[in-house]
């Protein structure tokens, strides 16, 4: 059975969390196919250190997305696997007074060794260093990681993707990561100065020049409200998924539904939505690899 | 019978949530009376617009919080009710549409009008326009927050209590907020630039100071990351009580556990953690009530 | 502070699970109030196990509860209590393979000796033995349940107080518990036939009888459907207030909306009904000291 | 791509829910290729009116399964399906009211007519008095079960496929269903007497004659106390996988882990365990097809 005839059985069903599945495929594809679609993605929590940076870059090379929207881990544990460093598979029930001691941090049940943070360290330095001194006194997030992509070459990159692509990387909270303390140690000496202002800018020319927007959101946090507020400047997205395992009822934005993007204008009223509950490690992969092969058997015919 | 009285109940079963309300009680106490402790409130989730404000005013007018690290909403909610707009109680089940179409916006079941947000911006304007110019040219968050503080006149105000006491406001990604968004479009005639490496030196002379680091953190998001972050430059804080709803098996650090923070440094090997499954809203009332019945009690010995 | 103006002040704020507290405070207080109502309350989870089986049996031996719906389990560590063995505060990161050695089993950071369920099944040998052979022969498990109630003297057990008192307690799956298992090795010799019908039966007379009927709900699972199942047969309950930790989205009953409830006739199409999302342990013993408070200052006047 | 190499690739990731994804996949899949293996499957929540009950007749039918243990209303929804009538594909967001009116029963974004129970009542009235008086007078549920799935002829059964294929089917909470309160009714009149002491045998009889049990939970209620506890009586299963989105941090069986499973001997200390997070409408079909696909490929070989 092929991922997208077992995507079709859970459309069958079509109700509770199989039927969310069915949904957000038929709706990723549709953006995926549209050309009248700028589609957004929207990351927070460790996809990246999960392994799936490859397949974002994939989606960015094949002309699928066409802003990212990130947390900064996201985008300092590419450069990590850049930089050569893996991470590995841990436990949950960690000792994690042992990991202190041998220098490896956890996420969840991901080990990453902390070295790997101080050869970043040492490459960010040059890479800033390499930006001339009248671009780094006053750039945007998003300048700044197309630099930094532009000198990656891993073609599993999503920076090294983007930059190539000329996809954003809009990081309105770039300074909340270890690449941001980095910057302000950096910024001490090279008197860095970044502008999140401009990041602003940044989304804003994407978001005016699309004719239909349609956004995929993998966890809320700062990257889901930026991108879902700034489109209120166009009366809401046209389109809408969001992977999420956040509940609604304590009112945050990461676990707030998309009816209620409805009354901000973050959605259009017409707009077509579908919440997936459900880890973004197992559904974000089985959406986008059935969502793929729909549109591609649509290209043979 | 007292919410001191009721909680020394919960503390007496021991387990499970009624276990860590009275765990996070003692701790939060401890942190409160101790003038050893800088004490760090982290807000993520709508806890001002639920209508807790005066409480975390009271909590910086009293001296128990010394640095506060928030998202932008909350902030702009605070300017909100000080221009005298109103949170009102809706409901979860809205007719989003319609909502729209009256122009409110919805946070779980808290309505607010959106003229609230025009007026903030008028006001913002004429606020940002005080500053002297060769400060706007590259203002960090927390000094921008104090500016906005020193204008309101509301005691009931976060962001004036905090102004009035020189408790930092920390807010890395003001940007991804409706202020954020307005400031943008200001900044274009304006030249007001915001200097988010700026907030990191902010926190990180708190951080550098402290002799000990007490941390209360309700959700998670950037608020979180970022002050537990910059406490890893100190080998950890020493004691943490959050308050969150978010699941830890999907990885997310707005759900992780405290656990898993001493891999990184941000918790001391042998710092005092508690986490409590519960809505904030709850939660942090309850525990607050009891630990100032508390410290008040061992005063009047 | 007392616990009843603490409840009053979340129920200004009126919101989120502030808010919710402050309705299933009052409509309990109604339920306690209204000599109309006929009050069921359902366990299901480790309530009596975390130590509150003490405010249940208050809450029977003061008139307040009219009917109990309870899984088996909580009914075993209520005998299990009687017999003098005690719960211990363990925690949740326990070595379970240790434990498992040392005979302890574990519920969450709940600790409990073997041992207690090896003197449990001696001491019920004996009460079956007690009951007289014709009687056993076909015996419902709210009739049995009542028996056991009658040979405990601890003024704080459930079973002791409701079987003084005549409050049935309705066991649709004891079978499934520790005592289950024990019945059915001493059922092989003794010829004990549990009827479960007949507590359909003893369920279904309180339900006709009822002018109004109240529930509260501790969790979901056969407490939760069969206590409200049954008042399908009288058009549904007048009120209702859930405590849970379950969602709605995997569409299980446990976490199921009291809207649902509805449109199976379960609650009344006017009737009131509050789900609170929150750790019973916590939100319980909140509401009914508070509800309790609400109750008594109305009794004086 | 096929499903078994997508969840290859998850495997490959190998942390979080991906990971878990892939392990569980490799566990089933050596329940199902090894004959000294016993399968138990419990079911809670609607797998069956989410329309996955074909997936579970099928699993029987091939032999794959050796033991069901589940809820009273996967039962009666199997029923229904048999007789003729259909699951709905609704909306989370349904008029509660509005549904009663039109005798639509809700369950999440399921519908079901009420006449459908209507019809199950008269079917079943006519199942039970084709049973011989002397058995009646004291049958298990599992007996009762297989009495019931004799008289359907729905190869998409379950009850059908597991009378046919001689596997047990126990329900120890047969009473707390829509076809219990049915039977109580029927039994007024036609004395039907359910002996719930006989299914633990049924069970156990099963659990004695194992070489190896493994154990598939979906949900966790009664079937997963049920069918874990029969289990300490040979020192716990050998592997176990749980499919749930409860929660450990209220105490409840449902959410609790499989670590503590073992300090209470329902897991042996050596056994293999994996609790995947997950909506099971999604990761069983997903897990269930991967592993299969598994089998299948090494009997080729």
């Amino acid at each position: 059975m092929t991922v997208a005839e077992f995507v079709e059985e859970l459309n069958a069903a079509g109700v509770l969390g199989a039927g969310k599945i069915g949904e957000a495929t038929r709706l990723i594809a549709e953006m995926f196919k549209g050309p009248e679609y700028t589609v957004f993605l929207t990351l927070a929590g460790p996809i990246v250190p999960a392994g799936f940076r490859y397949m974002i870059a994939e989606l960015i090379e094949d002309g699928y997305l066409d802003v990212l929207v990130t947390t900064g881990a996201n985008m300092v544990h590419d450069m990590v696997e850049a930089l050569g460093y893996k991470h590995m598979v841990g436990t949950f029930a960690a000792e994690d007074r042992k990991l202190r001691g041998q220098k490896i941090g956890r996420i969840g049940d991901i080990y990453i060794e902390q070295v790997a943070f101080q050869a970043l360290e040492k490459w960010l330095f040059k890479v800033v260093d390499a930006i001339p001194d009248e671009k780094r006194k006053q750039i945007s997030a998003a300048e700044l990681l197309s630099e930094i992509g532009k000198k990656i070459g891993d073609k599993d990159s999503i920076l090294a993707t983007a930059a190539r692509k000329n996809v954003p990387i809009i990081c309105p909270a770039l300074v909340d990561s270890i690449a941001g303390f980095q910057l302000w140690l950096l910024g001490q000496d090279k008197h860095l100065h970044i502008d999140p202002l401009s990041d602003v800018k940044a989304l804003m020319d994407r978001v005016y020049e699309a004719k239909k927007v349609g956004i995929i959101m993998l966890g809320g946090g700062v990257p889901k409200h930026f991108a879902l507020f700034a489109n209120t400047f166009r009366e809401g997205v046209d389109a809408a998924v969001q992977i999420t395992m956040d509940r609604p009822e304590p009112g945050g934005l990461s676990g707030a539904s998309l009816e209620e993007a409805i009354s901000w204008g973050k959605v259009k009223p017409r707009g077509k939505a579908v919440t997936v509950i459900c880890d973004a490690t197992i559904a974000f992969p089985l959406i986008v690899a059935a969502a793929l092969d729909n549109v591609r058997k649509e290209k043979i015919k």
